[in-house]
């Protein structure tokens, strides 16, 4: 069989043992904060139907990036999960459980794009939201489990971009588009602004079909409001719309609790359609990498499927961009490659029922142990074995031992070894004190 | 949209919040076992390519069993893993890590399956496997595995079938029958013997091209070693495969930690071809509902992708039929349904501020706050709604609150409430003593 044929699909990944232990540490940080905050987890599955996807992420998506199929023995069109939300819309409208109904998961989505640096066609997404909240208070507490997720891993510098793109829609009015379609058209082009720059976004936004007048305006406008603050509003603020938006959102910073960590940012717009109020995106300065986080208030969605207004906000976290850029900032590693914390070495001559009943007296008192299950020819050979996996104790057995009932137990760090009694080995192990 | 719109995908399912909690309670047990065995997680797609799977599972799973499809917009035949042990066999190809590879994941599997009781489209399976070894210890260490995991949820009343259908080979072909396939035919029709019973069996072998004199010998066999034994076996030791097999599960059985559940069951075949030596079932005796666990020795899969011969032993264990028995057993119960340790009772005139600034304290201090993020009308509703969420401790927080900076704690079991200073009240959570 050809080389090719070992690997996996393109655009997805195996995960070695120590990156494994690593992700599965970054599921369990993140998760605990989640847990901090009263969110509860559930899980819906793979995959859907195609009818429940279609229509909610846009043309393009549907055409080239959900994974959509049919299996030859079905006529049912089926597809992977493009995103953790509209299968969290199914699932309420299903359930309807009591509001406000605070979910999170951690789980794989499905996007067939062209894979490149930390863009995967199966990946991870870290969801949480809140189902059945119109209240500030809400948009508040999404941000601050955010920010809670960065500080539990240790970044420092990051920040938490945060617009609603209502302000946006009020000026442009003013400005005189009347039609919601351009304005998403505008929205999509300043969207691009991390990937193509602000000369870029000026650029395309020449080829919208508006009058030259209007279009110098919302140039001249976004070009001026490129250090947005809330100040720079301060013109706007007649119009009615633009002032609500305003003040909802220092509402919701007030509540925030690490407000310098909060920045206005009126080119944000994130791409997707269906987000109605606050939007917001983490982002750390270091490396360069786009937004780990994002996420919003939507609260069209949850609903729509049953023909009712269910407000939500919540948000989303990129778990490989997390762990990349946790990576390249050292605050995460691969250090770790096992759980085990002793390795036997078991040598010539010795039953096996003898180790196995060792094992088990260690593994009955909670030690985890690794064993090879052969002989080695000596103890420098299960030595090697043992640090190449990472183990950081050795007990070695072999007849002698097991005539005097004392074992040698040897720390591979330190090189220390000494020869106890397995009561004393277990004390060892237990505390990781004496040796 | 009709209601059948909002269901799962048929075949899959839905978990709430209370079965999701319990599911993840279940894979953290089973892990722990895994992980006390020094067992390490790895991880591969979900999708894997139909060449990697095509040939690995019988013409008859392929044709009805596989999620096999191609995207509209590519060319490539995908699939969905069927099992966990052929992506294994790819991944080990792939990295050829230090041998023995002893590895472990709980991860879901697609089967096209008519969906019935406790047989699903997507399901979970708890896979260990050691790869490189054919030690009987290996075989040893996966038996001691599956019969831990067991007796870690409380399983008392369970037992471990174990076979090695060389041993039928071998008599088999005393009895005259040279071709392969016959024997695999005959493998198939005892396999369904817990569905159909012995009468079913042996009808069913009638239908098998053979002379009827050889028929009339196995049928003859087949009913004698009902109560299989390896007493049973004496007779055909003279067959030198059947004593070579038979000796080695002794030696297997020797370094068994319960060698009481474990049970010879000369009809036990189990249904994948892939089977070399040593084949196991874990049978509880209550509820009815087949084999919780299986596994066997399988030394020609891991390495036929690199035409390598790498042996390998493994078991996997039925995440839904363990937590389907355990919950009719009374041993798993979903009566956990949060995982936050009190809720918050907001009521009218406090500002957020000062509610969000309490629960950031006592999260400070790990407890598990969960905040309705609205004003209750009075206490009573507010309790009301943390009853049914499953949280056992109210904080209510009020204007008079605030002012006298004591807090009303109540304990929503016991009814017990107190006032007390917020520290007072991270001492009682802290410890859950007090109230």
């Amino acid at each position: 069989m050809v080389r090719q044929e070992i690997l996996p699909v393109k655009g997805t990944r195996d995960f070695e043992p120590e990156t494994q232990i690593l992700r599965k540490k970054v599921f369990e940080k993140i998760e605990k904060v989640f847990r901090k905050y009263g969110f509860v987890p559930f899980e819906t599955p793979l995959v859907e139907r195609w009818s429940l996807l279609k229509g909610k992420y846009g043309k393009e998506a549907e055409k080239k990036l959900v994974w959509r199929f049919k299996v030859p023995f079905s006529k049912e069109e089926y597809c992977l999960r493009y995103d953790l939300t509209v299968p969290l819309a199914r699932f309420y409208s299903r359930f309807q459980p009591p509001l406000p109904f605070k979910v999170y998961r951690i789980e794989r989505v499905f996007r067939y794009d062209e894979p490149q640096k930390a863009r995967y066609r199966e990946f991870w997404q870290a969801d949480f939201d809140i189902v059945g909240s119109d209240s500030f208070l809400a948009d508040a507490e999404i941000l601050n489990v955010a920010i809670d997720v960065f500080k539990e891993f240790g970044f420092s510098d990051f920040e938490v971009r945060i617009n609603d793109r209502r302000i946006l829609f009020g000026i442009f009015r003013r400005f005189g588009i009347k039609d919601e379609k351009t304005i998403f058209e505008i929205f999509r082009i300043v969207d691009k602004i991390d990937k193509i720059g602000k000369e870029g976004v000026l650029k395309e936004l020449e080829k919208i079909r508006i009058e030259k007048k209007l279009k110098e305006k919302i140039k001249d406008f976004l070009t001026q409001a490129e250090n947005s603050s809330f100040e720079s509003l301060e013109k706007f603020e007649d119009i009615e719309e633009v002032k609500k938006v305003k003040e909802n959102l220092e509402n919701i910073i007030s509540l925030v609790k690490d407000k310098q960590k909060i920045k206005f940012d009126l080119w944000l717009v994130r791409g997707l359609d269906y987000y109605t109020g606050m939007i917001f995106e983490v982002v750390v300065k270091k490396p360069k990498i786009g937004s780990l986080a994002g996420g919003g208030r939507y609260d069209e969605l949850i609903g729509s499927l049953i023909n009712k207004k269910i407000p939500a906000v919540g948000g989303s976290i990129g778990v490989e961009r997390l762990i990349d850029a946790a990576l390249e900032l050292g605050i995460l590693n691969k250090d770790q490659k096992t759980y085990a914390k002793v390795g036997i070495i078991l040598l010539k001559g010795v039953k096996p029922q003898e180790a196995f009943e060792i094992a088990e007296k260690l593994r009955e008192n909670g030690i985890e142990v690794w064993s090879g299950l052969k002989e080695y020819k000596n103890v420098v050979d299960g030595i090697k074995d043992l640090e190449k996996r990472g183990i950081d104790y050795a007990l070695i057995i072999g007849k002698k031992e097991l005539e005097t009932k004392k074992f040698t137990i040897q720390n591979l760090k330190t090189r220390e070894r000494k020869e106890l009694t397995l009561e004393e080995i277990l004390t060892v192990l237990k505390n990781e004190r004496n040796l």
